[in-house]
């Protein structure tokens, strides 16, 4: 088979990221303070205060991106070899984006209580733990998990990143239509690891009702659940107590989020929508309606996932961001705080007489939108006292 | 405490590498092929062949330092934080000196199985694994077990770079006594990992009468040991069946190695040593004994761990290339040849001409040594048949 263009483009680079020197070692002179015997001192200075490890190591500005390999974008569990691509693009976009140093992780095991172990092994090296397409519902418990035992922040990308980007276009795209956040109703298709963590991040920023679709339909209170995941979710949802399928879920609805499979929307169940609807269709790489579709059939703003069409809903946007803000006061964790903070700050790039239907949020490379995203975060991680600088 | 001047430079350096992209990510279509949807192609090109891991990812030039804090420099057991900046100094040496990318990683765990696990995990992200600063004799299971059981190179840098600068300076030393290396007798003192490594080694390189010296005498095959190491190197070694202490071991020897501690060997006793005799006084940051004392005992050629005499002895000259040349053959260990043949190397960048007593190695900054471990080494993974490329 020849290579396609991008994979002719990742054998020249031959890895996308490089692991590069700051301190001169070309003398002896400086030899000798770099390494022995001058380094003995800086390890002693750390020995005596364990924070020294972040004035004198790389480790306050430094994130390890880890993947197990079992949900790399939409290919699914292709083995921790495979998921490296994606996880040295990420790499290079904190460096890039965000100044921020970040090591892509591979990790051969799927196991739930060997991955929590290893990264917990893994915390003296680093100052945040970006976990990165780790299969849910695995990915909800190690979180978890590592969020408690873990001294150092802990994000997964998948579920808050999206919720992230997700929260700042909805926040953009409610003042184009001029609706409450407290008054819309929201209808999330694919209650995986992503669209578990939108959903419960829209309640969290004051949307009242949401309701989650399966593939068996909606996730009502009369299902018998075997997945923990959607028994909980079935309780903190749905206020009109709806049943059936996703038809009957979406009629009415101020909002579509799809984070399942391509084509699964119809122009007929969008029609049924509320007026001015908001649909974004995020599946990848084919959206669960497309973008010319949706707008046809009459959603008056329409986002993707794709930069193929206006409103890209990309959570590149949000990680290198969030985690310069949290590296820079040192904060203890990411909270909810942090991440609605970060939220606004991707929105607020988005000027008033910028916004409009087919612009809600900035590009993912626009250098405002990151760094509006680290002093939201900051300013957050302070006034929620997480913050050790 | 006011800042020595080694970590008044640390804390100005904040951390001595960073993590640099190779790919251009500024534009969406260079984002497009970095990252999403491009990104997907090299994924699943790997997916169908692990191999192209080499190929598309910064695998193929990429060591992880691994250590668990436990037996840094000579300072001991002070945690994986603090002794995260001598493994920084390492990955600025391997780039700088080798070209190679490498990673230091400090874990928080002493238990030999959870290490050799959670490297094992780390396996699919890396193409090399350099050991650091593990206390003994947990570091002879580690690396046994890892060279066993995983399939990219395992070196333990404090064994096996050592004795392969020792070797090294030890062929250009007999070249000026004019000494065969099948004759010489040769003490140890201090048979902890790199003294048992040296003396090993030695062994595999043609001498044929080692003997080791612990804190309590010979190591002979009268003593009692709990120690596995010990009684092991019982059996291979003492040819004269020698027992007591230092003195009776370096009697009429023409090599001795320290690799303890400080100031354990008299000016008379290097002066019982054999004629042209050779000391290798290592321990750090006092020597066994100090170069000049060691001269003035009438030792011909006398080697230590720093730079302020002549004739150090620093493995910074091996690490870099040996990994270096093991990288670029793809080889699947680094064995026993291939580390002899590293030696040769750094021998061999000493012209005849500039051979003397008070210059038997090359600097660790010269180029050309580094240059001649990489050939020497690809040369013997390619004659033993471990390389893969």
């Amino acid at each position: 088979m020849n290579d396609t263009f991008a994979v002719k483009k990742h054998r020249e680079w031959n890895g996308k990221v490089e692991v590069v020197p700051k301190s001169p070692v070309s003398t002896l002179e400086e030899l000798s303070v770099a390494y022995t015997p001058g380094v003995a001192e800086a390890c002693l200075a750390i020995k005596e205060d364990i924070n020294e490890s972040y004035n004198l190591t790389a480790r306050n500005n430094l994130v390890a991106i880890i993947t197990d390999g079992t949900a790399i974008l939409g290919l699914g569990n292709i083995g921790p070899e495979a998921g490296m691509p994606v996880m040295e693009g990420k790499a290079a976009l904190f460096k890039a984006y965000a100044g921020v140093n970040a090591f892509p992780i591979c990790i051969r095991t799927t196991d739930t209580e060997e991955i929590i172990k290893t990264i917990k092994y893994l915390e003296p090296t680093f100052g945040g733990i970006n976990l990165e397409d780790i299969a849910a519902p695995r990915c909800f418990e190690i979180e978890t998990r590592l969020k408690q035992e873990l001294d150092i922040p802990v994000f997964h990308d998948d579920q808050h990143g999206t919720a992230i980007v997700v929260g700042a276009a909805l926040i953009n795209a409610l003042k184009i239509v001029k609706k409450d956040i407290k008054d819309i109703k929201v209808c999330i298709n694919g209650p995986g690891a992503a669209g578990t963590a939108i959903g419960k991040y829209l309640l969290k920023m004051g949307v009242k009702d949401v309701v989650w679709v399966d593939e068996h339909g909606i996730v009502d209170r009369y299902r018998t659940y075997t997945n923990k995941n959607l028994e909980e979710l079935s309780k903190i949802s749905n206020a009109d107590n709806l049943t059936g399928k996703l038809k009957d879920a979406i009629k009415d609805r101020d909002l579509f989020v799809g984070v399942s499979v391509g084509n699964v929307l119809s122009k007929e169940l969008v029609k049924t929508m509320a007026h001015d609807a908001i649909v974004f269709a995020l599946a990848n790489p084919v959206p669960e309606i497309s973008y010319q579709d949706a707008k046809e059939a009459g959603a008056r703003i329409v986002g993707t996932g794709s930069s193929k069409n206006p409103n890209q809903i990309n959570n590149v946007l949000v990680f290198p961001g969030v985690f310069r803000g949290a590296l820079e006061v040192r904060a203890s964790d990411i909270n909810t705080e942090m991440m609605i903070a970060a939220s606004y700050g991707i929105a607020a790039t988005v000027s008033e007489e910028e916004l409009n239907e087919e612009y809600i949020l900035p590009y993912a490379f626009n250098k405002k939108a990151h760094e509006n995203v680290v002093k939201y975060v900051k300013e957050a991680a302070i006034k929620t006292k997480v913050n050790r600088l």
